[in-house]
């Protein structure tokens, strides 16, 4: 079979690689290979999956083959797993799963979206059933399968980033007593420690045992299932066990086809979104980053980062021009009843990239007094900044509401280099719904100019 | 009587004047004089103290006369009525309005904070009583007791604006059917039409009768009091009057004292707020604003630009060196249970100040459709660009939620000239409770990339 544009993988950067050059060329024959049997899965949507605020395994795609096919015209094929690329002969060769048949695939510009996979630390007994990574929505529904037949009673998690953390809450909300075990390091390592403070404060207040910087010993199993977790010399009760210690490019395919590879086991890239082959594109969590305020190559997996590039990779791969300028590496997560978000770079990582900086740290209330509906709550910022400059390198925050798009601002102002000066003379909206007078970025700014 | 620092109103220009100048020299003498009985009262909350989610009158003050005198040993002496300023002899004469006599204060610097006054459209019969305006907490008071003790059922308000909008609700929530009068022009001039349009069917969604481009004949009376309102032709009765029809500045003062005043009858101020007369400064309402996006005079009074601006003549009046970079106008308000927010210009006024002008408006959800709790609502969202450049000039949002800081990311990119395409490739937060894959700002900004 041949395709014009030939993509692997129907998830986030592929689908809208796809989506991207058949808008820019109608003509070109466009061709999708995925592995698995879902398409275009919101993966950051899992812990609600799995804490059942949505019930359904197909409402977790944000599109289905059926979809693509008939809006985009856009074939997918399921279940056709890639085993092997041959740049030189522009072919791809793919293992129907259903027909356990192998099948040629010609291409005239490949898109490889093969994403990434979770990170198995390594721990003695981590291949014991009821033990979990959850990375894809087969994972998802693994989990969610046991928690509605065995009702299990606890779980133990392991690594406390974004996906361990809004896990915590998933299975608290299903009954389950949550343990968080965490190896030396801190939680949430987007944030600087006087931040991570607070949200295990609130892991607290919602019964979630946290366990941190502990020597994790082994998984220990009867009749091949987990039953516990010993840490530091103690024993943790586990009926099901979620290793959440991150995930690395899935560059396998790539590497065998001698394509370039970068430090993190990414493929290398251009801001084009090419390969060392010119006529191979790759986009998504396989690839890295270059953050725009260190200028250093970073791994920052996110689905919006995938999206964008899919569509910078797909408008060339139909022979256009766009670019994918970077990351600022923002995030945002429901942790229980703590909004926590982050952006830029946190003190650590700025010193690293070798800025002289400062930090300031405020708390100051999310709306009006005048509008106790519901009462203002705090919402904590801090600012990292460039001493000499007053530039803000990176902001972060926590509060019950209003951080989740009020990063958004500090992102805009990261990317573009302005000083904290300039963020507080910004006109931000005020009205008591939505702001105190002084909002809490302007607040921060204006502690922040202080210290330059 | 000497100070230092003399301020004229205590209000938000003034007490935040007065504060920052206090904090930059404490051994000056620092005294403020309040015509009425409250000070540092949150204006804009008004609304939700006649709609009763505000229930004492004193909490509508921010911070009250003891804790000024306390914890920032500031004076203020309330109901002392500034009668005259004499900028030769730097000399102030009030009228303590308790003690019915002059008393004459001596100042090195001044700071003027006198405000605005609510416009009267000089209808026939707005004298009578049960017309009000709604300007100062004692107007609110007025009004909160009408409803209390006499329980009236016909409120019309003349005038579309925010107050109007915002007190719609307010009347509507102590159960009062509203009826919304608008002379010719749009409701909420800060929109264009198309986003006009979402805000009036709410209005008719929530049983607010909603009269457009009608001529407004009279305010009929019966043994004084207003009783009906005669429009067109036709009589809507009106057991309560309120016009909302804007605000001018509060300049009759410096007007006699000889300061240069500005065509919107401001007092002339440069980015130092210091008037025509060197050792004399003014903030907030009574001045006007440079736009930073048309380079402008505008007048635009906002409790946030009247802090900021305070802040300023306060530094400056203390010795200091600080600027007031102008306003972008940016707004929110919550008017039922739609939010609306607006920032920069509108396309109107792009086009009136000489812009090349585009407009693009989309619809996108809130949130991520795996976080249905509460379910994704729309978010319009309006830009207007530079055509030839693609900088974005203003925007426009209005939706059931996430629209209040979201507005903020545009007033930044407005501020510091960003283009479409940049604003595109922002790297904004996105998890399933607060943002969709593509945020809605990057969907209106990828649309409007297409038409420059």
């Amino acid at each position: 079979m041949n395709a014009d544009i030939l993509v692997i993988g129907a998830q986030g950067a592929g689908m809208s690689a796809a989506s991207r050059a058949k808008r820019k060329n109608k003509n070109l024959d466009v061709l999708v290979l995925e592995k698995g049997p879902y398409v275009s899965v919101g993966t950051c949507g899992l812990p609600y999956f799995i804490g059942d605020l949505v019930r359904e395994a197909k409402k977790m795609e944000m599109h289905d083959v059926a979809f693509f096919r008939e809006q985009r015209e856009i074939p997918i094929l399921t279940r056709h797993e890639v085993i092997g690329i041959d740049p030189g002969a522009k072919r791809v060769t793919a293992l129907s799963l259903d027909e356990q048949k192998e099948k040629v695939f010609r291409y005239d510009k490949l898109i490889i979206g093969t994403g990434s996979t979770a990170n198995r630390p390594g721990i003695s007994g981590e291949d014991l059933s009821r033990v979990f990574v959850l990375k894809t929505l087969e994972d998802g529904i693994r989990i969610k399968s046991l928690i509605d037949q065995e009702q299990p009673k606890n779980a133990v998690i392991i690594g406390a980033g974004v996906i361990g953390l809004e896990m915590a809450e998933a299975f608290a909300r299903r009954g389950l007593h949550v343990t968080l075990l965490k190896r030396p390091g801190s939680i949430l390592r987007m944030l600087d420690d006087d931040m991570t403070r607070l949200v295990e404060e609130e892991l607290h207040r919602q019964g979630v045992d946290v366990c941190l910087d502990v020597k994790i010993q082994k998984i220990n199993g009867i009749d091949g299932r987990a039953v516990s977790v010993t840490c530091s010399g103690q024993d943790y009760p586990a009926d099901l066990v979620l290793l959440a210690t991150g995930a690395s490019p899935s560059t396998g395919l790539a590497r065998s086809a001698g394509l370039a590879m970068g430090p993190f086991g990414d493929i290398v890239v251009d801001e084009a979104m090419t390969t060392s082959d010119p006529n191979i594109f790759a986009a998504g969590d396989c690839v890295a980053q270059i953050h725009r305020v260190s200028q250093q190559a970073v791994y920052l997996p996110r689905g919006t980062t995938a999206n964008k590039q899919g569509r910078v990779a797909g408008e060339n791969a139909a022979g256009g021009c766009d670019r994918f300028t970077g990351v600022v590496g923002t995030s945002v997560a429901k942790i229980f009843d703590l909004h926590m978000a982050s952006t830029g770079l946190n003190e650590k990582a700025a010193r690293e990239a070798g800025f002289d900086t400062a930090a300031v740290q405020i708390a100051h209330p999310s709306h009006g007094q005048t509008y106790p509906n519901p009462p203002p709550e705090p919402i904590t910022v801090r600012m990292v900044l460039e001493k000499r400059t007053g530039r803000l390198l990176g902001g972060q925050m926590i509060g019950k509401f209003g951080v989740g798009k009020r990063i958004d601002v500090l992102a805009t102002a990261v990317t573009h280099g302005l000083t904290v000066n300039q963020i507080g003379d910004l006109d931000l909206s005020y009205s008591p719904p939505f702001a105190p007078l002084w909002d809490p970025i302007l607040v921060a700014a204006n502690a922040a100019a202080k210290v330059i």
